[in-house]
């Protein structure tokens, strides 16, 4: 082969490697997808493949002693920031912006070593300030932008605690401090401030959208989460106005004489429960355990999750309990709301019983083996 | 008044209230109803609001060892029972007729003791005969007669073992001996047999229909159940003819080089899985566990059961991997055929994706938690 015939080759294979580098290039350039969406869900942020988890990933998992109020906060702040980014213009994107350490450094006292404390200095031991801010949760809203993604909106929950318990001794007695709801709102509206401030000062956080809702958590005996009470959309840095959020959790059937304000329900929706508690736990010789959380949004009931737990003997009766409970579901429930019931033995699920949210149609679905 | 008009009086009292308690009587005397049908199903028996329970209840959960063993059993017995028993005509009631020490005598090992004992005697501490026969199972099949069931047809599941477990001394070295496919198949239809002419004298079971389903028990430290490999449906009180079952079950994804029959799976349904599990294991920078029990009937691929295990730190991750994974099963899994997927942290089950048997909707229920 002459020489001349040679280079061209070569040249040819350098340009065309460069040609199929430059469009692996561009292929790989949109690094960016989404989980898929959901009736009424967001989308959430794919990045080269993974997920791209918060920056503050497991802060709160440790931070609640009740698991109840990790759930429902989480849950929760989801549905505030629908009803200011909706799910069909905007994705979803765990919280970028505030990492481990400060998330962790705001939650905790305000010393000398870490002045970004946003509960106040611990005071006499014998009669300690309470700790009032409980746990903080970050999520992005974005929208595509040519190849990526762009930040549009930030939600910020902030958990506050109804009531603080301590020890005046190390291994002593414990003592529980009651927060007033009036002393909830005060201080979640002052961390509300401080922390939407701060917000700021991030050059990427200094011109989006910025919601704060407000969460009170249930004491770490209840069964159920709190709730949130109100949220602000601000463009500046100070919170422009509050929103109030009738929001209220139950545990049902309700015991008699408890009438406080995180355990009110409706004494038909108690009654419809009751009934149908009544038609399910004397089905086998052994009583099954019926339980409920309730969510209200004024004195509106809009859900319930219902566990049933029993012991099984075979996996027949688990088929027909099920399909009994779905008839019972459709006689006593309400209609109109999203309701699951988890039918379990031994804290495993063996089947479950469900209408989602927007659907009128009962779904069965039983945890069988081969 | 006059003493006349005041027997009249006193009779027509007498007369209406013998009215009102026979009506009473007639009214109650439907003491049967059901659980309700779901498609595919069979409706159970509800006795006087009262689901009615096997008289053998729960021996068998004492029975294996393996639990897959137990629900696999159970859900495969009536899948045999559909079909002969078409669950249009058929309810399902839970056996009535073997009773708990019946069966418990019936699976021990044959004695002077216990003369009914199907296993053999042990013979030698340090070379034992197998103990073959595992468990057994009764399921009645009924028809509404007037205002009560009739009793149309029993079913019967015996489990084989496929393998017998033994110490030559208490607390010594655990020793196993494999029993061929051909012994299991033989002592299935030696056991049978007996079974067969046991039932036929009670005076109950005397003209009904008899299906006795054989199932060879899976190995104590297999990730899934055994299967049902014949049936014999029978008028009379020696069996008429077996019907082969051609059922396996399966782990994916297969591990290399595994090749034996009970772990036989197509190689392109663990391809398939295999690239669902790798689309869905990444997902997270913790990688997510993700295995499948799989069911064949001869080589078709009839169902899977999937498990998918990851730690969460948040209701959003749990709320983003379960859309993803709803995407990955549509893209990845095969069609026509019934399929769940567990998504699971701490053995706590998050969501759940599943098609059920019939459909070609994916559905998806997320538990989340006030």
């Amino acid at each position: 082969m002459k020489t001349k015939w040679k280079k061209v080759i070569i040249s040819t294979v350098l340009l065309m490697s460069t040609i199929v580098l430059a469009s692996c290039g561009k292929s790989s350039s949109k690094d960016y997808s989404t989980t898929g969406s959901g009736a009424g869900n967001y989308q959430g942020v794919i990045h080269k493949g993974h997920y791209r988890v918060s920056k503050a990933r497991g802060v709160n998992t440790g931070q609640n002693s009740n698991p109840y109020n990790l759930k429902s906060f989480e849950s929760g702040l989801t549905q505030v920031s629908k009803r200011v980014f909706s799910t069909k213009s905007y994705i979803f994107q765990e919280g970028q912006y505030l990492d481990t350490n400060t998330v962790e450094n705001w939650l905790g006292r305000k010393t000398k070593k870490n002045p970004e404390g946003l509960n106040p200095a611990q005071g006499k031991k014998s009669n300690p300030n309470p700790e009032y801010v409980q746990q903080i949760e970050e999520q992005d809203y974005m929208q595509e932008s040519g190849n990526s993604m762009k930040l549009k909106g930030v939600t910020i929950g902030i958990g506050i605690n109804s009531e603080y318990n301590y020890q005046k001794k190390t291994d002593g007695p414990n003592y529980t401090k009651n927060i007033s709801n009036d002393e909830v709102h005060r201080q979640g509206e002052i961390a509300a401030q401080k922390v939407l401030k701060r917000l700021r000062q991030n050059p990427a956080l200094k011109d989006v959208p910025i919601v704060i809702a407000l969460y009170k958590q249930a004491p770490d005996d209840s069964l159920v989460g709190g709730s949130f009470f109100a949220y602000s959309k601000n463009n500046g840095d100070s919170i422009s106005s509050w929103h109030d959020l009738d929001y209220k959790t139950a545990v049902l059937p309700k015991a008699n004489g408890t009438n406080n304000s995180t355990t009110e329900s409706n004494q038909t929706d108690n009654d419809n429960f009751s009934n149908f508690k009544s038609q399910v736990q004397n089905f086998f010789p052994n009583v099954s355990g019926v339980t409920a959380q309730a969510q209200y949004d004024g004195k509106s009931l809009t859900g319930m999750h219902i566990t049933v737990t029993t012991q099984f003997y075979s996996q027949t009766e688990i088929n027909s309990f099920t399909q009994y409970i779905a008839r019972a579901a459709k006689k006593y429930l309400p209609s109109g709301i999203p309701i699951d019931i988890k039918i379990q033995s031994d804290s495993q699920m063996q089947s479950v019983v469900y209408r989602n949210n927007g659907s009128d149609k009962w779904q069965t679905h039983i945890f069988e083996s081969y």
